[in-house]
């Protein structure tokens, strides 16, 4: 089968064997998302070699319980060692021994076929389009930030970067009531988040709005944004970092005493309460579909994905 | 009178004006303490000129208030504007118009006389020496941590960095029920706290201890701790900061998200918990007493706050 692999910070679609499934299931992919941390890979993040992807929409081929057999699926990406004490609580996220789909120690998304264990998959409602469903991951990683801090109406949030994850947070956010500043440097993409009641600006607007915000976060994905979002913070504010990219960043440590601010790292999320906004339609993705690619492009897709401008690309075996 | 004063980055004793305090009180300074903030201080931190020193015992000459006059006081150090939020809720440590004593626009207790607000005077009983009195201001920032993390009798603490305020977090921290590890480079210091229940080890055997803590508490002020403090963290854990330093610090944003850890900041505490743990004998602070210089000497008194293997250094007026 044919899979786009990162070998040797080599990004090449390649002929591979398609995957012995044990006592997980093989699923035949309809559509897989490029994500930034797929880029991030390919420089060198994570220090991962094999198929990246990791979002993605499918159809169960083989599986241990046949009643998921022909289903329509997304799927968890840790798969966790099943022993451990975060496994057995239903919980692989943080299991040590997890494997990652696409970035740590298992063969991911942007391929034909895929293997996860059956616990990992999420049926998706017919009403559902692929479209929408290859938007399961990236949609729960933005709502995750609600399971590290609690956010009410009264709250004043805002998200740094106009990027895929920055939009998808923005719009997750302000569904909690809470008033939501979208800061980007692309009004067309701000767009997109702006018809659904999110307040947008620039970054250079946003630099007088000092102490303005109960709650920032970084979906930037540049290592610079640290001071812009500990400058928006009021004292005893919270940055919500949602980015993962390579190298260190520089903070002021003292400021972050003296304010007594917090900082406070936000990755996957549970995939039900994704599933359930786009069922509702609570999200506009359709508008964060920039381009779409046959998997045999995939080394072009990715270069489109890293372009100015462009949002979500998707890959089709 | 006399004042530990720094000017254009030069501490020396100066004849000062006795401050006019207007519709605050004056205190005549028993007894103050040499904090690092003060020696930070010396070397630009927070741009302040005057007097430094923040944490005293001293006796009340005037005030507003009759009763007050006589009575034996330590002082909270943040003073509000009275009018905002904050400060109409009673707690002044983050008003946006504070003055801090000996830090933030209002001269210090390193002094024979400085004034502060009535509001922010705290009797202490009888039963509390003044030796043990100057210590409030420093076990009140210890105690803060648990305004900031709660913490039970399951979770494991490591408090990184064996000073002044390492010492006080370990013997407060310890007090929880949690079980606390002081990691320092001075067993004979780390003796103090071991007598108090903590485990205590070194730096380089802590290396080896990944991923074993709830909490980690950095007090060692050096801007490098940063990379052993992150990875005693297990995932979702909390490092807690508490020493204010000048400059910026390296992190790893990546293992912050991909463990989803939170970095809080932690300042001032409250001050009557401190004066009850002294008034019951709960924490140590006679053995980290190093060494007391009349006030005349506080330039010899901050070189010898800043020598290896020195705890608290006190000066008396």
């Amino acid at each position: 089968m044919k899979a786009l692999r990162v070998e040797r910070k080599r990004v090449a679609v390649r002929e591979v064997d398609k995957p012995i499934v044990g006592d997980e299931a093989l699923i035949r992919v309809l559509l897989s998302g490029i994500c930034n941390t797929d880029l991030e890979i390919a420089k060198g993040y994570a220090g991962f070699q094999g198929t990246i992807g990791h979002e993605f929409v499918g159809v169960v081929e083989q599986a241990p319980e046949k009643s998921l057999v022909g289903q329509r699926v997304v799927g968890e990406i840790n798969a966790g060692c099943g022993k451990c004490e975060l496994c057995r609580a239903g919980d692989p996220r943080h299991c040590n021994d997890r494997t990652v789909l696409g970035i740590v120690g298992r063969d991911g998304a942007h391929a034909e076929f895929l293997k996860l264990p059956a616990l990992n998959l999420f049926p998706i409602p017919d009403k559902i389009p692929d479209e929408h469903a290859v938007f399961v991951e990236p949609l729960a990683a933005a709502c995750a930030v609600t399971e590290r801090v609690s956010l009410t109406a009264d709250d004043r949030v805002a998200v740094i970067g106009d990027g895929k994850l920055g939009l998808l947070c923005a719009q997750a956010l302000a569904l909690t009531g809470a008033h939501v500043l979208s800061i980007g440097k692309h009004p067309e993409k701000q767009r997109i988040v702006e018809r659904r009641g999110v307040e947008v600006t620039s970054p250079k607007k946003a630099t007088k709005r000092v102490r303005e915000f109960d709650v920032v976060i970084e979906a930037s994905g540049s290592p610079s944004g640290f001071d812009l979002a500990l400058s928006l913070l009021r004292p005893r504010g919270t940055l919500v970092l949602k980015s993962t990219f390579q190298g260190n960043s520089e903070i002021n440590a003292a400021r972050i005493v003296v304010d007594e601010l917090s900082i406070i790292g936000s990755r996957c999320g549970r995939f039900s309460p994704a599933i359930d906004l786009l069922r509702k339609g609570a999200v506009d993705v359709d508008s964060l579909i920039s381009e779409e690619y046959p998997l045999d492009s995939g080394v072009h897709a990715m270069q489109r994905a890293a372009s100015k401008g462009v949002l979500k690309v998707l890959l089709r075996p």
